[in-house]
């Protein structure tokens, strides 16, 4: 059983954390880490638990500690919750002291050297650490990205495989409230009987992450490689939707090559796709990385948003485009393959590797 | 004050003519008709009433009349909310009776001489009744738009007016439920914490009606002309959202010129719209056709449906798309501009242009 | 036209306040106080506005005042809808410069000499205020009841007034998220697909406030006097509900009489009640106080809370309890008469009484 | 292996009842009936499924089956989900064709010879089974109880067998709409943002239940005995609210023993109250059967309807009442010990005592 640390504990990212951990074959949760507002509590004292699962017992009497990483130093990996606000330092202090950190905030995204991983998309982008460690670093830090991007990324990745490059793409966004966590997230007021087409920064995310997400590795596998600009355009449109949990895209793309494949064969190449994780047979990794819906009115968030526990995304409405080549609707859940739950899967592939 | 005559009065849509007639200064309910269960009741006690205004009391008494001509004959419009299983017959017989007909169902939406209007964008489409009436015919047939396409081409009037053709238009919609009706329209279950990204039928009639209002008319005047397929595609993803009133659109679209107007230029051409309804003085036209709206978190349908009490559609987030030009959110409210006020309306042109 | 300060000018109640006034026949809004954040700027600058109606031009431009009775002096009233964390010594020192205030907050509802209004129900307890004014003293505070007291006790006033004292009295609130306010209210998190059974200090406010209401003056007129907990025992279950605006709220009750009336007399009595605001003309008040629903699903939030613009209230499902001796549902829009139309009303009485 | 059929199988509590039967230990689904309209197809064909859970492979390939007792006269027990529109007679034919018959409908419930259970509550009124099988009757009906009577008797049974007898009881149900099944259910536009009051029947059935299932058997142990109207006064006041699954109930009780037990007594009953389900070890009996919820804003809907996958039953907010004795707020799942899951958890007890 590997240590398992979580800053951000008593967050709503970082009681995932705790549920996904607290049952799990190969991680056992060791340190939790908050506020010192919280720290020198035990942990049910410091939470107030917002899940539908109770409290593990295996968290309840944890003793919660501020994020020094001091704390957590026989800890084996970091999965960090944290607000962007105090990830930044924390997050530098923990890598610089040596430890594995797996992040949900946006903080180091964008660094080069850092991998933006989304576990049943681009896991390959772990060999950045892989270079790392075999160099002798022993702290790195991975980045999970956007939970909208999430989503997007995972039909476009067997998509492009086979089919080539996308160089148009669209997607808007009906977007849960679970995403926005719990103080105060999105409020009552702004969201029952209403939608707010507005979530800040989300937009420049989905086309920033899109492009590093489905791009290489620099030639010494030391950097990612963005998608350009110019060869992938990506557009979005961010709507939050009184929803709990579960991302809706509607989405367009139209292919580089001419002519594109048939929807049969768009449809064939998603139902074929089994992702790294789940060939590495990690516990959290989906039988069925996407499932491709023939209702024509699914997927529907409140009935698909938990297959495979979370982990699998579902796909359909795959038609042509008058405009585009294809469009179509894609179902993600936002908190588990969204944020925590590829947390996790990315520590279970970092174990398979024996990077950690 | 003109007669009117309401078809289907116990409906949804049906309702909605009634509270828009019942204070009208122009109009005045002269005969309801129903389903012959209805027939011979009170309205009041035929009625279901499922507004948040009170039934009118000059409805109250009306004993509703099965949807036969003879019984609207002396009626000077006739504004018709029928399900399409029973309008196609009903308003056959009503407009070979002489009757002008102005309805929401989708029967006769397709025929070429029947003009497809949407008040505040294309009433120049009346020249065909116009030449009808001239010609010394009588009855007439006019149909109101699809729900969602009112809100898509109201701003897109303008900008084509503006500048030139618009060649690629995509919408993705977050629709309103009131637009499915009552027996039983959308179940609560179906759409409580839920999204369902299907309306059939929707995206065939956004796709096509839009080429439609946004076309012109044949040299005589006496049919439309659709914008053809090849020189504006368009592609639209509809959804079904937990509101409920106003539909909101993510729509994005290209101009045939290059280069595009600035994103100022754009907007100043939506603010400074004004429909002709406006001008004509029409009751119940908006003071204000299109609220541009600044701020990065509107419109939002709780609290922008109800501008120029229902009639002005509001748009924001105008701004450059990567993909296509510009991106903009559009909100109109789906029971009167895109239903039962845009036949209102309709039939106020009808009276200021002389042709009731 | 009289001039009416508004203190908590950009919350919640502030906005609805500003709304209720910037129309108002015989109130013109004159000075606006908030925090000293907001102070020196227009309003339109200071305020985040979230009402379905526009921000009003007469309030646009007004230059936000700190809290203080200086720059109020010149008002003829002052309506407050500051949180109670501010209330307490503000309102004082207003009252203190010899300033009229009515207050949403609830920290001097408890006070003997502070008449707790609900204008359609008790006017007969600002009897006080004009004892004070007749003494000569300037200042004097009047505050509004809790929104779900103002509901519960306007089918009792009648009741009690024709058939005497209830001995035993039980509700049962399913309250709108609304009453909560913004910043932040009712997390979406917490109210979608949820109820939350508690309102923090709410069933303490019915149980208490329903005895201050329904009870008399001191002989002196000076003070009021509850009805005592023997005399009238109160039992409150408190529930926030998703819905936006209107309290509905299941009632049970029993008179001291025996036999008590019957179910018709009850309803007979309800629909008879005309309350005094109503009778002395103010603009405000309801035609109706009461409205006695007969079928069978009503209240229901949605339909009836804006009956009479929000100051009437709706009665329905009026029967026999096995268990006490009446039970009905009761509705009542929380922010217009359980909130700052209350305030607006009790103003438009103070007028007509000749007490400002 | 027991051999289950299911009546109604392609209704809303059918589905339920096909999720719990298709892993279970014990049943195993055999024959599937519905309506003449789905007979002769594959189950898979003849439903829309609407669960969160896929629908099993185990059920999809059955032919269903019309709902005639020869095409299940090998099935050792039958659970049926039936409208109360077809129950009556089918049932009848299945029971005098030698079946054993639980239902969820409400046609047999006020026979007294047939059983009325909440089987974490009563399952001692299966006595009357055993007489009849004992006398040798083969054939026989138990009926599982209304979906809010369940959740409402949980807390009372343990508090009775204690205490002594509740001469008062009132209940304000906040129910959940899943309890309306799906076609059409509860209209969407009735419940969002809205609160329906009114629930036909349903007030009558929980005022009538309580008393049945609390009440006690005759000396030959042939039939139920009600607990008198007069000793046990029961009101129920009925919500339909925007929530999915789990019914809230706000409830107010009385003893007739003076002076009642304290709160702490009330709790520690509760709290130690073990069901005879979990006693004889049924397989979906709860490991707690009653949660005491201890923090103030406790039960909610969304946060604790799964407790014991919906066979366990949550109290919170336990304290005096200045009416009866004692309030609390009790939360159930509707569909699970509310419907489906009782019909399944009475089989187990069924079989367990070897009546099947």
């Amino acid at each position: 059983m590997k240590k398992a640390g979580v800053l951000g504990a008593t967050g709503s990212v970082g009681q995932r954390f705790i549920l996904l951990l607290s049952d799990h074959p190969e991680f056992e949760l060791s340190v939790l880490g908050a506020s010192s507002r919280s720290a020198g509590k035990r942990y049910e004292d410091a939470v107030v638990w917002k899940q539908t699962d109770l409290l593990p017992e295996s968290a309840r009497n944890i003793i919660v500690q501020e994020c020094k990483a001091e704390a957590f130093k026989d800890c084996d990996i970091i999965f960090s919750g944290l607000d962007a606000d105090y990830a930044g330092e924390i997050e530098k202090e923990f890598v610089s002291s040596g430890l594995a950190v797996v992040s949900n905030a946006k903080n180091y995204r964008r660094e080069a050297d850092v991998p933006l991983i989304v576990p049943i998309v681009n896991p390959e982008h772990l060999e950045i650490v892989e270079q790392k460690v075999k160099s002798g670093q022993k702290g790195f830090q991975i980045c999970i990205s956007n939970c909208s991007t999430a989503g997007l990324v995972a039909p476009l990745k067997p998509l492009v495989e086979k089919f080539g490059p996308i160089d148009l793409l669209t997607t808007t966004t009906l977007q849960a409230i679970s995403g926005a966590g719990f103080s105060p997230g999105v409020p009552g007021i702004d969201i029952l009987d209403n939608i707010v087409p507005f979530i800040s920064g989300e937009e420049e995310k989905m086309e920033w992450e899109t492009r590093k997400i489905l791009g290489g590795l620099s030639e010494d596998k030391m950097e990612c490689r963005l998608v350009s600009e110019d060869a992938m355009k990506v557009s979005a449109q961010c709507n939050r939707v009184p929803v709990i949990d579960g991302h809706t895209e509607c989405i367009s793309l139209r292919f580089e090559r001419r002519p594109p494949p048939s929807v049969e064969a768009v449809k064939q190449c998603l139902r074929d796709y089994v992702c790294e994780a789940s060939k590495l047979g990690c516990p959290s990794a989906p039988k069925n990385t996407i499932h491709v819906l023939e209702q024509n009115d699914r997927p529907q968030p409140r009935l698909d948003r938990v297959r495979d526990n979370g982990f699998g995304v579902s796909v359909g409405r795959i038609r042509e485009d008058p405009v585009l080549d294809f469009k179509m609707v894609v179902l993600s859940h936002n908190t588990i393959i969204g944020a925590a739950g590829s947390g996790v899967l990315i520590g279970e592939i970092l174990l398979k590797k024996g990077l950690i």
